[in-house]
């Protein structure tokens, strides 16, 4: 059995830097936008577009069957984007086959359930996420508070829509989770070197 | 500011079992029955009352106030558990005061909210609560699996309550825990130790 952790997190949690230490403080391999990079070379879409798909909530749209046979030649976006789905869980397989690994959201904690990862979620209060958002100079810290704030809550609604989706279960849920991270008072760097001196006894 | 570790837990989750290796890894007090031995002192009563009350959920009775004039000599066994409550907040703040430690449950996080504790909560599936209670061993082993889980739901219901009654919170609300902990598939000795390890830089 190999290592796969699994970070879910809040928008503006510190989840991805969470994630991102673990894997350097145990030395394994780290997937996060690498999974899209890699997407858009098999599926010879770009980059920007795989994003866009798969960032964001599925399109809850059916073609009309009848309809389609009018236009059987021309894919239906819905099928496009359901390819690029079902390419993104194959690759997040394939990740997990090849070695230890954290992988961050993208419904990876589900698809990978078999593989029986460590599976977090990371969270943390609306004052240290809108602190978090202002440090990252990316744009946000142009935001006004209420923008913000709004910003961050469109963008969990639609990770939970997206996990919703595909696995049927509440993205911050407890009850599928082993460890829930709220870093709005923890010291991040730290608890990574101590959770990953724990999950080390794991590494293949 | 000193280390102090407080332990909410499900019933049959191991909380108190992470607790106490918590409290052995960094070297620092460990309470819970204590806490009983303690106010038992203080109040002259027995263990086993002192337990009885303070343990389960709060008696939401109030003692009719035109009636206890006829009485005012009789204290109402509601002011007795008052008192006792009072005394526990008091003794938990004391046992705080004096040094670095883990405290298992009895609103710990919320009494010493002030002093910035790190607030654990631990649960667990049935499943593992069912194995978990099965090898304790003190007498729950010889319960049905029926009259066993009615007995976790009810003594966790009670926590719940209790929790409520003072703090007004939902208790196993995730936002006002630092780290959720779902013992079902970890190992809480090896657990314990990377998270004491964390937490040792903040020692007094």
């Amino acid at each position: 059995m190999s290592l796969i952790i699994t970070v879910n997190r809040q928008f503006g949690s510190g989840g991805r830097e969470l994630g991102k230490r673990l894997a350097e403080n145990l030395g394994i391999a780290y997937y996060d936008n690498e999974i899209i990079t890699e997407l858009s070379k098999r599926s010879g879409l770009a980059v920007e577009y795989v994003n866009s798909i798969v960032e964001h909530k599925p399109i809850v749209y059916y073609p009309i069957t009848i309809g389609r046979s009018f236009l059987s030649n021309v894919p239906a976006p819905v099928d496009m984007n359901e390819g690029l789905y079902k390419e993104q869980h194959a690759l997040i397989k394939d990740l997990a086959k090849e070695n230890d690994c954290v992988i961050i959201g993208r419904c990876a904690d589900y698809i990978l359930e078999d593989r029986k990862p460590f599976r977090i979620f990371v969270y943390a209060d609306t004052e240290s996420k809108l602190a978090r958002c202002r440090l990252k100079a990316d744009g946000l810290e142009k935001m006004t508070e209420k923008q913000l704030l709004r910003h961050i809550s469109e963008i969990d609604r639609e990770r939970a829509k997206y996990y919703r989706y595909f696995s049927g279960r509440k993205w911050d849920d407890p009850g599928h989770y082993d460890l829930m991270i709220n870093t709005s008072s923890l010291d991040i760097k730290n608890l990574a070197r101590g959770l990953a001196d724990s999950l080390s006894v794991y590494k293949t």
